[in-house]
């Protein structure tokens, strides 16, 4: 975080007070020689990050495919080997038609074929646990607290948070949680997803990708994020505050 | 909107509603006839979004370079033809490296031409005046109200509101404002733009190209918001909630 002298109004009090402002940096990725993508993020679990965009966007299929990994703090830039150089030229080209706080054409396109490919998984929660989670996960987004612009994710076994990591992005948040657990080897498929953001169709298709069961939030989802969610059997739990939540699909998976 | 029957549980009650949840179509926007971006957006007020979209993108320098927009809402698709075609080809290109939550590229290899573009005004508005328009602002957001997923964004005179737009996504909220001033003549050097989300890069970037002397949120700014403002001499307010408001940079437009 960084901290900024600033004018303070409050009625007609006017005072100078010292604000801290969570940090944004533009991560440039380039892969296997080639630049990718550039990324608004905050500097923090970078190498999450990547593994979990790359992982989440397509570009790997396995964790092992990623060979190596060089992050330049200071440039904003990564360097990542991949061991499929072969990767399907015309999947980059799409991928790059993309922008805004979006990042659609790819998945778009990809839609019908994931619209198949239902997912199977028997994890399994109750209200209750679930209940208690988002209340912890509430209660670690320290960062959020303090400075009001950060968003935070987390994966959870169903009884303890196992991974939590914080951002400016919404997406980047739920990557670097994805990120994270390749590195370690965490089983995504018995696992649930915690964002603090809006559920839209991206954070769906991201759940899917990584084939991760349920994903909730204590925000709400879009038209598009419930429908993929019932095409795609993921359990998506919306409005989740207090001891109240909305759930949209998949319900047996809640107890 | 769209109505889906949810389950709500609510301690260890459960019951069955039906649930407003706001929508979100891709937009492929086809710029003299190649395929340029893939937006995730609210479908209203496109045409704003379009023009918006290009004009703080870079893409056109003024509304009337726009010579036709013609948007087909079943396929997703807009057509839209601009009397620029000899366009930087490399700007074209160097837009298309960016993606996730982010416009990097561009803007980033942009960043030190704006810099040194200072943004004279003579813009003011009272706190007081701000305060009652940012709560003004707050109750024009129905939609958010309703469904808990919608950003909001609007242009005011330091008066009264003179549009306001809503959308799934921060940045495009800010286009279609920024866009519908276009196709209204509005002159931006005497708005300023009052946004529901926080205040990235992104938003301060796009404020610079409509020219807008103030952007004002009650969310957080991000710290390279902060420093940007304090390059381009825009006022940036954050947290502007009640009669609160913390001022980031040029306050010499609040009196």
């Amino acid at each position: 975080m960084e901290t900024f002298e600033v004018l303070r109004i409050k009625d007609k009090e006017r005072e100078r007070i010292k604000d801290r402002v969570a940090r944004e940096v533009p991560l440039t990725i380039e892969l296997n020689g080639k630049e990718l993508v550039t990324l608004l993020c905050t500097p923090a679990d970078l190498e999450d990050l990547i593994r979990g965009f790359l992982y989440t966007s397509g570009f790997i299929k396995q964790n092992k495919e990623i060979k190596k990994i060089l992050i330049d703090e200071e440039r904003g830039t990564a360097r990542v080997k991949t061991s499929n150089k072969s990767l399907d030229k015309g999947l980059i080209f799409k991928r790059l038609y993309t922008s805004g706080c979006g990042q659609g054409t790819i998945f778009y396109r990809d839609i019908d074929l994931i619209h198949r490919r239902k997912l199977n998984s028997r994890f399994r929660i109750s209200s209750h646990s679930l209940t208690k989670l988002m209340r912890q996960f509430r209660e670690k987004s320290a960062q959020f607290i303090k400075t009001g612009g950060v968003h935070s994710a987390a994966l959870t076994s169903g009884e303890r948070i196992l991974v939590f990591r914080e951002d400016i992005g919404r997406h980047n948040a739920c990557d670097k949680v994805i990120g994270r657990a390749l590195a370690t080897d965490l089983d995504l498929g018995n696992t649930a997803l915690l964002t603090s953001g809006r559920i839209s169709s991206e954070i769906l298709l991201k759940t899917r990708k990584g084939k991760i069961p349920l994903v909730a939030s204590r925000s709400a989802p879009t038209d598009q994020a419930v429908k993929l969610a019932r095409a795609m059997q993921i359990t998506l739990v919306g409005f989740a505050r207090g001891k109240r939540m909305n759930i949209y699909s998949s319900e047996g998976r809640i107890s």
